[in-house]
């Protein structure tokens, strides 16, 4: 039976593939440490769960296409904190970034037109394009140079008449940099002199440490109408499941036009809408706590990095991901083999090889995404574990 | 700035889009009874409820992209009631019967494929898609026919070589038909003659009436790895807002291929598949009740509008629709008229005229779509209003 060539095309999860090898090891009694997902251990506010059990509607119905009211109420309050002021007409809710996503390219690009994204990036940008069968031009971002962007002229020399975005992750998945203000003012640049959108995918905005300044592209104000906001509240209230997005532009016609593809899905859940439009009511103190803890962990992730001979590391500013380049060859055989042919004390680490974070082929294979989603005691000892596997496999000469 | 010519091309909800004289009415006083959306009014079953209250995790974690164990095999659990047997790596859950139809059509079509509809049909059918750059090639039912399917022949001399599958809803909305064993055997007959898949929308199965039995496409024992099942708990536990449906296949190949595009997006909810994984809890008299209820309101609509000169519907045996062709011109300004010109007591009708259900340019601009989602009482109230109306409007020669 025919199965078409867009989905066969597509690739499963990298960062998911490793899970079976992971599964045989904790089936002999191995403890896996899990630095390969984005998967906050942090808890979920209260303010959700309690909107949650006070839902008291006999019948869960639809909501409008658009979202519920109060939800989208909410955001705005949130935005205007950031000193990013949104009208109702301008965001549409969706489940989780995911859809956000999805909703952005299919409303600007057609079968064939093309998105320019700095690389490595977050894996679903393909699976997503694939699926809208819209182009991925990648252009390379450095682990030497912290994966900020290279010059204006690199970019710009993959800008095809087809081109329809820039599509940016700030702060970044999964290299974890915070773009500067010249940065972002750059990629403004760019999307006004050749008439293309800036995508700005900013749902790790409150992760930015050592009290650097978040740029967002909606501070450039001469060309609102060129961006499109992805947002979620899965990091940013540690609340992954309830898959809660939104996409937004000041674009009024462009918003509306996505309307459309929200209709013909009909609507985001209800109770969590609800619940979610309660999460604005969390005391900020929530907030300076994470932060200070993911600092906390970013930093014995970078220094146990830093102390490993042949790491290449510069320290990242955002999120809760670090991208690194190993004295290696192959870091997919190196994660492979931590799985089922290593373990320290009766421990190893997961951990996602980068590759998949790539669009050009034969790049980033000795590279690798680790994530801070674990605590600080357990994340010292995974680093010391990720030390002595490294320095074991060079010795077998594998890499 | 660049908005896609696909998002262009869609539709607006043609269901939604006279919402907004639906609140002027309200505004100006008059009560609108809606027969215009398959939202139910029956109370969600306490089961739900009850999972969803008695969740106690601190994190609210992503679950895996196919979804949770619980929730899947609640659904094996259920389909064997029904005959059908599926493993669990032959489901895949989806955000409700929208993303199944989506990931279907994703997973067995290219850009330009084509698959091929009775008419007239559920339009976000169309929705869908559009965003999947699939052609929709219809063929006609009829009003006087009762809406069942036409000769094998016709059928037929829709498939081209860009075929892929023959998609049904049965029972059908917006018709409310349900296909007998013969036309389901005749579907399995076209789909193995000509290599295709049927993509079976059976969301409805529980709402068939006069003791009549239901025929699932998953019965024809010859074809079952052309089959594509789309299912969704929203219409049968009138559970709408909460999102959870399904893709299944006995075509493991396929499904398998699906889980890339259930990676894109993450996971579904996970606090609702949670609380629909326990409404398999739910006793069996909730169904009896529910079905006993709408057969009642079917009676009601049904005998309202066999009474009005002109009108031609025969008697539909399931789901909660009936079309009807009325004679009018021109249903839209009909619908339009009843709630900006027209109220009885201070009261009107709102219903969805049929052409937006039709992907043929030019027919069905005399029919209606209403949905009996509404007490009996009120539904009696909205049938006497409905028959003045249309007598009114022809007075009017608006007809």
């Amino acid at each position: 039976m025919n199965i078409s060539k867009r989905i066969s095309d597509m690739q499963f999860s990298p960062i998911r593939k490793l899970a079976p090898f992971a599964d045989a090891a904790r089936i002999k009694g191995v403890k896996v440490y899990h630095l390969n997902i984005g998967q906050p251990d942090i808890a979920t506010p209260d303010t959700f769960f309690d909107a949650l059990t006070s839902f008291d509607e006999a019948v869960l119905k639809y909501t409008d296409s658009q979202g519920i009211n109060p939800l989208i109420d909410s955001f705005i309050k949130y935005y205007k904190e950031w000193n990013i002021n949104f009208d109702k007409d301008e965001i549409m809710i969706t489940n989780g970034g995911s859809e956000a996503i999805l909703f952005a390219l299919m409303g600007i690009c057609d079968v064939g037109d093309e998105i320019i994204i700095p690389e490595p990036f977050y894996t679903n940008y393909n699976g997503f394009s694939e699926a809208a069968g819209v182009k991925v031009v990648p252009f390379l971002t450095k682990a030497e140079e912290g994966f900020h962007l290279p010059k204006k002229e690199e970019i710009v020399s993959k800008i095809s008449n087809k081109t329809r975005a820039i599509l940016i992750s700030n702060p970044g998945n999964p290299t974890g940099v915070v773009y500067t203000y010249e940065e972002i003012r750059m990629l403004a640049d760019i999307a006004k002199e050749h008439d293309i959108y800036i995508i700005a995918d900013e749902v790790y905005r409150e992760f930015v440490y050592d009290g650097l300044k978040f740029t967002s592209a909606l501070y450039m104000e001469d060309i609102l109408d060129r961006v499109i906001l992805i947002d979620s509240i899965s990091k940013r209230y540690s609340a992954c499941g309830a898959r809660i997005g939104l996409v937004a532009s000041k674009n009024k016609e462009l918003i509306h036009q996505i309307l459309k593809l929200c209709q013909s899905r009909l609507c985001v859940p209800t109770i969590e809408q609800v619940a979610a439009a309660n999460l604005i009511n969390t005391p900020k103190k929530y907030f300076d706590e994470v932060k200070v803890e993911y600092e906390k962990r970013r930093n014995i992730l970078h220094e146990g990095l830093s102390k490993i001979p042949g790491v290449i590391c510069e320290k990242p500013t955002g999120a809760f991901y670090i991208t690194a380049k190993l004295p290696i060859k192959n870091a997919d055989d190196f994660a492979k083999w931590m799985l089922t042919d290593f373990s320290y004390d009766n421990k190893t680490v997961m951990f996602a090889p980068a590759e998949g974070f790539y669009a050009t082929e034969g790049i980033g294979k000795d590279e690798i995404r680790l994530s801070y989603c674990l605590n600080t005691d357990d994340l010292s000892d995974a680093m010391k574990i990720f030390a002595i596997a490294l320095s074991k496999y060079k010795e077998l000469n594998r890499g």
